[in-house]
């Protein structure tokens, strides 16, 4: 079946091409009569000449939607985002699809965000980020019958399907690995604690040391600024005990907890190792260079948005579970140098 | 659960879709009771416009659109274009309109994508970032008659407004500071050649020197990545004479090189002054902070934002002048340590 065009549209209501087009992009130049008619015969063929006519046809609004809960100046510097983003991007573009962005505030700006994009038919679907452990996101996704796929996980999101990755797996790797060079002294440096995939970490943590005979193994919350990671590295490492190693839940506090030792004259990694999730540039970007669990985040953007657009389409798409975090040693961990007792 | 529509609008108050369309329109053609009655129907029921709608009625797309073309990985790592974007949706989302955001390979993809977004009235204007001293973009543009104002200059654009900032100035007010700490061996790594702000802070460079007495200000050109401003400063280190001061075109090259310095042995700042260019939290996280050409990124979003907005709305605009970088000084600049020579 060929696609109608405008000049199908022209010769059913007998007037021009021009005047067709005057009439479907609002410009004046023809009757309001002849307006009302070519509208009624584009809509009674079929005609699909833009984003515009399509989402009118109740068809697609050919964009997705991601709305940021967080503050403007942790997105600049934490690279997380930005490589989601550009892995979200590479599919959507690939299926001439836009990507709608907008920061917000908090939880109830985000909500009226998706009821503005779905009511006015702005998006198609929604990615959703940073779940909260009882997230209302999600009651209110359910009730609008917005599309939407939560990065987040594993879980159960009320019917919400997600792309989830193993992070308990990924951090009793490293735990395992810490303790294998003789570590017995770990903290961790955890993300916001409401998030949901800072308690399954945390859980994950504090088993993995139990099962290794690790004692005292604490998790301290942070916000993930480098302000925080520097405020809970030094508090650390002023204590005794001191801690032997350090797991930090992003980069940024990473990158931050080594300048706090350099500071402090400590040598890493002979008086501290340090180990950063996720890795990034910045991790090759310092000196010692980050020990970190790695994964391709722009891949899991991608398998995000590949996901809602199945879902935009069919109506339904399974959960899908995302590469697990790998360890790559640097030169931030080595085994503890030995302090007399 | 399903949207009003424009047909239930119709049938409640007793007339024609086309005589509730013009209603909604603010379009002669429904007198002033029947077009009171529609209004309040359409309140009542929950209609909302929809954007399609206001597309095809030639009102707004209610979003405006930016194309990155920077290779994925760099948009990640790179803090000062998701600064940027925030500085934009602060402005965008106070006016309810959207950010349309798609990475593009090259240039041709991205006029691909004007003239798609454009086509299809997906926004009502872009934004243009990281122009080249002949950027075929401006052209086609003007072509299309795609409202747009360049994050870019000073420079003439074809009639593009622009929004920019005196990076001349800045670079001269980094330049008399080494200077005026003692440095006779300035050296700058820059950002990518072809851009006109790469050319623009080349020629201020050089020109600051010269009046300064400086010889041998060498500007030495890269891609903005860590990789080649390490492999830049490794070059420059190695060479003899050392320089005592390198200036660096982003702070993640600044960081970069901060690490090589550390990995040969020099002690930064006594042996090796840096300056950091854009600022950001990046350059507080390493130790020493790095000493940066600051300036509020985000406000420069906003103000491109606005200018967009205003132009969209009353077809013209002025270029306006952002504030300049201003120099910071932190742990990473000294007077150089003296090498008899």
């Amino acid at each position: 079946m060929k696609r109608p065009t405008i000049a199908d549209i022209a010769r059913e209501a007998g007037v021009s091409k021009g005047a067709v087009s005057y009439a479907l992009n609002g410009q004046r130049g023809v009757s309001t009569a002849t307006r009302e008619r070519i509208l009624e015969i584009a809509q009674q063929i079929g005609w699909k000449p833009n984003s515009a006519a399509r989402a009118l046809s109740g068809a697609s609004a050919g964009a997705v939607g991601l709305a940021l809960c967080r503050p403007a100046r942790i997105l600049g510097v934490e690279p997380f985002f930005m490589e989601l983003i550009s892995g979200i991007e590479a599919e959507l573009s690939a299926r001439s699809c836009g990507l709608t962005l907008q920061v917000v505030a908090d939880h109830d700006a985000e909500i009226a965000v998706y009821r503005r994009w779905w009511g006015e038919r702005r998006v198609d679907g929604v990615l959703v980020v940073d779940l909260h452990v009882d997230d209302r996101r999600v009651g209110v996704l359910r009730e609008l019958q917005l599309p939407a796929v939560a990065i987040a996980g594993p879980g159960d999101f009320g019917g919400l399907p997600s792309v989830w990755a193993d992070d308990a797996a990924a951090i009793e790797e490293v735990v395992e690995y810490l303790v294998a060079l003789g570590h017995r002294h770990i903290v961790r440096v955890g993300g916001l604690p409401d998030l949901l995939h800072t308690t399954i970490r945390t859980r994950a943590f504090a088993q993995a040391c139990q099962r290794l005979g690790i004692q005292h193994a604490v998790t301290v919350p942070s916000d993930y600024t480098g302000e925080e990671g520097s405020r809970a590295t030094r508090r650390l490492l002023s204590s005794t005990p001191r801690p032997t190693a350090i797991i930090y839940d992003n980069d940024v506090m990473a990158v931050a907890g080594l300048a706090v030792a350099q500071e402090m004259g400590l040598s890493v990694p002979a008086e501290l190792s340090i180990v950063a999730w996720d890795d990034s540039l910045l991790c090759s970007l310092v000196h010692p260079s980050l020990t970190a669990l790695s994964r391709d985040i722009p891949a899991y953007g991608t398998t995000a948005a590949r996901q809602l657009l199945t879902l935009v389409e069919d109506g339904s798409v399974p959960s899908v579970q995302a590469e697990t975090g790998h360890l790559v040693p640097r030169g931030s961990t080595a085994p503890p140098r030995m302090i007399p007792s």
